[in-house]
């Protein structure tokens, strides 16, 4: 960690480098934020560290930076979104914003998008509905890394779901989750700090267990959440976010994602466009009052803070409580980044030519 | 094992009771039919094993043979039921095809479910949309038998999620699991037969990693879908079943969710009404044409079957392979009852004076 930023510099740069690749201001304005709010909550693998990942997807013609994203199906609660080969940071938005559109006038709303490009994480987007008194939902598939039960070869990628739920006084639940045991960022960590990883994590190129953090590099696969416990349900959670976000979209699915390193080949014989999303937005007073419902959230929130703990000094958490934690730190100290990090956004400054 | 019975036999045998307990002639149908669908798919511990524990909550007051079952609140895509303290059996089906018209009518449904009470195996209810090119999702909770990550108390129930997914000429996908490591039915085998339990699966009443498939007899928990490695992932699921079923309805959620063992006394100070459900549909149609999609499904399930096998004589199965295979078998062959199910059938026979 050499250098420590604030949020409006990564913002601002983030900004100017997504306006030089020809995208509109409005486009990378949101893509900035999308993009940053990663740093912000301490998700540091899908923050700026994939900024330089999104100019070479740009230079190799895999990202357009002036998509016109449509709606190309729909009905009352539902739309198919076509993304145009956009930033997936800036499809995203719209289609949440179309999922959200939906819920205003028919209760909910769920969006189903091909076409599209990583989308940073997934909280960002599903949060948005929380200021409308909805509940967000987002997943998205992604390049495969992840072999499924029984199986040595990779097949899914590491496939989040996101829930956002609204709370009363207490802050909201957000879980955001990887549908692996462990998300790639951690196993990168272990990797910078010679460490072993945890049995369960991964397996090697034979499909036996492994503790060795490279293996992945080495032909090895992610184990789906629940290890060799019960892989199976993490196995069948990736299956159901591969098959909301592309099957139902028309986006490439299972082993035939687009890779995000833009130098990785692309999977022969694609069966559809890009990769792809899934957005849902659900009004809360299409069930409740959303005071009734607050009111309840609360109380599940504070009775699950007080639950026994096991350490005294480690009390239970709510999802999302160490993100929240971690952007107030990161909003007042600013952001460290890693050397190689720091030094690939120098490299993308003189690239284009940008102050920095 | 020392019996077996057909499908048919336990079918006729349950609905006889259901209507000697004072269900209407449709009720005690579609409820029976509910129940002895997990016989039928294996699924031992949710099927006519639990039909003495039905009888006695009906017995104590806790279940109301005559319920009216009714829509609360709606929007086009969204409604609350609330299930009179009737038989989930019966309740659930009626909230499903709830979903289904809505789906019908604006292109998804999803309805939350109150003042209910244990409804069998989800994917019974989930699969009611498969024939009508749907996809069905539901979700249920139950009495607190689950830790949350650093916790050694019970707060969540093993709350299922199912997904139910049409394909073309493949069988459709259906994913139907608890967000605990093993459900509890995996842990009842383990103690008949006098084995350990894998570590990761449950922790003692200390809040300690145990081996001892006894330990939630003795004050313990189960864990989590992730155990040790990413146990705060299957926490956030539960909880999202937990937060979908019951704060959207109003039904008790948490450590105040009704147990299902009639003897076990009501939690104080409960916040709802009952157990509460969750359910879902979206018409495939909704996104994509049908075909289309089924198609892709048809391809998806075709790669995933020939993903390489770490050992050949154990191919990739697609979630719901199991249960349909046993329910082959079972339905030509006969569903096995265990000594203390066949006795527990006897008892309820003498009970009501039903010949059997």
């Amino acid at each position: 960690m050499s250098k420590i930023l604030y949020h409006k510099q990564l913002l601002d740069f983030t900004k100017e480098v997504f306006l030089k690749m020809g995208c509109s201001p409005a486009h990378a304005e949101v893509g900035a934020k999308a993009l940053v709010s990663a740093d912000l909550r301490g998700i540091d693998s899908h923050g700026v560290a994939r900024l330089s990942g999104y100019v070479r997807l740009w230079e190799v013609g895999r990202v357009n930076a002036t998509p016109s994203i449509k709606v190309v199906h729909e009905t009352p609660s539902t739309a198919v979104v076509d993304g145009d080969s956009g930033l997936g940071l800036v499809v995203a938005p719209y289609a949440m914003s179309v999922a959200i559109q939906k819920a205003e006038s028919v209760g909910t709303g769920w969006v189903s998008v091909s076409n599209s490009n990583h989308f940073g994480i997934a909280a960002h987007h599903a949060m948005k509905a929380l200021d409308k008194d909805m509940i967000g939902i987002v997943m998205t598939n992604a390049s495969a890394l992840v072999a499924p039960t029984f199986s040595k070869e990779r097949m899914l990628g590491t496939n989040p779901i996101c829930v956002a739920i609204p709370a009363g006084i207490q802050p909201p639940f957000i879980a955001d989750m990887a549908t692996t045991t462990a998300a790639n960022g951690k196993l990168e960590i272990l990797q910078r700090e010679g460490l072993e990883a945890p049995l369960g994590w991964i397996q090697d190129m034979g499909g036996h267990p492994s503790s060795d953090a490279h293996a992945l590099k080495n032909g090895g696969s992610l184990l789906p959440l629940g290890g060799s416990g019960g892989g199976h349900k993490g196995y069948a959670l990736g299956s159901v976010v591969d098959i909301f976000s592309a099957i139902l979209s028309g986006a490439n699915f299972g082993p035939w994602v687009p890779p995000f390193p833009a130098y990785v080949p692309m999977p022969e014989n694609q069966p559809g466009k890009g990769i792809g999303h899934f957005f849902g937005a659900m009004r809360i007073d299409a069930f409740r009052p959303a005071d009734d419902f607050k009111k309840d959230m609360d109380l599940w929130i504070k009775r699950f803070r007080s639950a026994e703990p096991i350490n005294p000094q480690q009390p239970v958490l709510i999802p999302g409580d160490p993100e929240r934690e971690m952007e107030k730190v990161r909003t007042s100290g600013g952001i460290p980044l890693h050397d190689q990090v720091w030094n690939d956004l120098l490299t993308i400054a003189e690239k284009f030519n940008i102050k920095f």
